[in-house]
């Protein structure tokens, strides 16, 4: 039997990145794409719940959907491969980092997400940089570890955030397992004036980077490693509930 | 110095929990509203990075916002309260739910992850209910809570998230201390034809529980217990890491 393989991403449907990883991940099954019809970026886990999806078949293994990209991996194993539940999600391949705890925000981790809460082993790939990007050397990475998963899965709840410097391969200096990151946040809103005199904001404004944090993700892929993060969906924060339990319930 | 506490959520600025909550807060310090113009349940933790955002003063402390609950947030303590960093930022009171891994889909947690990002000890607060909600008994224990929070602040990367049931308040049992329960998923996408002849697509469709989790948050509500749940924002999985290590490394 050969394996069944779900492609999705934040980026588009007609992004780079998603056909190179299609192209590539067809040595390893049959490989169905389901993914938005545009740009879904920083629109994290959202689903699309109060209003209906368009769903357009491209090809017989190739779907656009007007939603977010959780929606698009709902779309597919709840409805698409309803019967031919697939044996891995992968997400991307993103046009810059998901590392740290910007991954919250981030669409092309939430593909994997649901594709985990959905009960498929699932890997988010992201390229980081800031232009000038070259899948092609991410690719070789991308379908190791995609095998890998196919191969081994992965424990319940868990998936791989794998974040590929966009260096030549032969800059690339390995994999290595990391742990995620903490950014630095201060950003001033900016405010502007539009040309009727109403003020309007950006939000997300100067970057101030990342805390040093040894293992972790932004390290690993400054220093020209691939970073692969294993992330679970079990939020809890078991080594506080004592001291609330202590604290709040003798109130 | 009085405590200044940011209140958002993701029902919208004109939701009943909202108001309920800010008056009862009033109590506990000065008191901020920064919420969105209108209803923006299971939006999860989007940002809006690609287009600017409109901000409307209803009062010297009441804005509306036409973002997400992040935007929200984030506009509020690096905009409007740069200079007056809150003590407390309270996301709700929500009309319904918000517990299992269904959480990473939640508007009004993500108001209290963004808030937790960006330093403030933060509380997301729901009322249990398909209707019928009456937020008066949950105010006690939202102020209760709250106040906990002020005075004891929370570990960096923390948040509370609370769930209370829309019981009268002698029904409700009192607090417990609870860890993320477990969806079951296995929603049928609900196909449907449009006057034109076109399919669209609904997801999201029976609800098929919960999985009887020991110390669960659904566990507890169903009980008739305020849920507590503390959670982290660093999703690495670290019991997974030496494994991979092993598996990945080595190939």
């Amino acid at each position: 039997m050969p394996k069944r393989i779900l492609i999705s991403n934040d980026d588009g449907i007609n992004s780079e990145g998603i056909h190179k990883l299609h192209e590539i991940l067809k040595k390893l099954g049959e490989v169905y794409v389901v993914a938005p019809d545009r740009d879904q970026s920083a629109v994290s886990h959202s689903l699309s719940l109060y209003r209906p999806l368009r769903l357009d078949k491209i090809t017989d293994f190739v779907y656009s959907v007007d939603g977010t990209p959780t929606d698009c991996v709902n779309l597919a194993i709840n409805g698409i491969l309803r019967d031919k539940k697939p044996d891995l999600l992968v997400s991307g391949i993103n046009k810059g980092e998901n590392i740290g705890d910007d991954i919250t925000y981030s669409g092309t981790v939430s593909a994997a997400m649901e594709g985990t809460l959905l009960g498929i082993p699932s890997i988010a790939l992201s390229l980081v940089g800031r232009g000038d990007f070259n899948f092609d050397y991410a690719l070789h990475h991308s379908e190791l570890i995609a095998k890998y998963v196919l191969e081994n899965k992965l424990p319940e709840d868990t998936l791989l955030n794998v974040n590929i410097p966009n260096l030549p391969g032969e800059q690339i200096k390995g994999i290595v397992i990391t742990r995620q990151g903490k950014r630095l946040y201060d950003e001033p809103i900016v405010e502007k004036v539009d040309p009727r005199g109403k003020k309007y904001y950006w939000i997300g404004g100067d970057e101030l980077g990342f805390l040093n944090i040894d293992s972790s993700d932004i390290v690993a892929v400054k220093q020209g490693y691939v970073s692969v993060t294993p992330i679970g969906l079990d939020l809890t924060k078991y080594d506080h509930i004592d001291k609330l339990r202590a604290d709040l319930l003798r109130e």
